[in-house]
């Protein structure tokens, strides 16, 4: 599978707001947070605080992203705010593919630590297992912060420094 | 000590800004952030996502402030993300007097957890130690989130749910 990874443009909404909607991980609440965040970058594509990568086939459509972030107030840590593969890119290492791209971005920017916040809901198994499988640490769990019964599961993976 | 309560306002921003200023706890990049989340406030007071609580005194002088708001994507969690008290006013039961305010407005709107995050620097262990004494319970650490040796503790209470 080809991808070409590239900065997230205008023209690029509308095909994330189709894809991000056939996301079955993603219910309609999840889509409208990362629809605020693509437009928070997309008015203003020079401010820091949102990185976007984007994944797009020959075609040059989209297909997955991420978006990731200096965290305020820390040395050097970073946040992974999102990470989506289109349902039929997955399985197929793409979203690997995103992940490395973030990661050597972080690092040569000479972060620290990326931090990966999710949920224990069993719809996010695949999400967690994935984030162990290249290395990422489950450090916390904070108790039904989702709701009762759906906790906030914390990974994170610290970079050699430079 | 007296204090009223009230909604911020236009013209507490350089009263705030100073405040901020003369807090030890804070250094520039705390303020900075702060502010920031003043200004989000004040060019659009009606947005839901964060509220802020003034604690003023008898000639409507800011004494103290939080700042809060719903959590995204969770079930009725709130986030405190700033509570701050004059330097003056510090040991007097204004940071408790606004904290319980917070609490009854969450309350009020059925919310279910109240989630604080802070720094383990030592120079928080005053910090630290109100939330405890108001319930709050350490519920997670992320060792060196903000820098090596800084961790992120997180703080957490839950209310009778309605």
């Amino acid at each position: 599978m080809k991808a070409m990874l590239r900065p997230l443009l205008n023209e690029d909404r509308s095909d994330l707001e189709r894809m991000l909607s056939r996301i079955k991980e993603f219910d309609q609440d999840d889509q409208s947070l990362a629809l605020e965040l693509i437009d928070t970058y997309l008015q203003n594509p020079d401010q820091k605080d949102y990185v976007f990568i984007l994944a797009c086939d020959e075609q040059d459509r989209p297909m997955g992203f991420a978006c990731y972030g200096p965290t305020p107030l820390t040395d050097r840590t970073f946040d992974l705010y999102w990470i989506a593969v289109a349902p039929e890119y997955a399985g197929q290492g793409l979203g690997s593919r995103i992940l490395s791209e973030v990661e050597a971005r972080i690092v040569e920017t000479k972060g620290r630590m990326l931090v990966i916040e999710t949920s224990s809901s069993p719809i996010y198994h695949l999400s967690r297992q994935f984030y162990i499988k290249y290395g990422y640490t489950l450090s916390e769990t904070l108790k039904d912060f989702y709701m009762d019964g759906e906790d906030r599961v914390t990974y994170m993976k610290k970079f050699p420094s430079a």
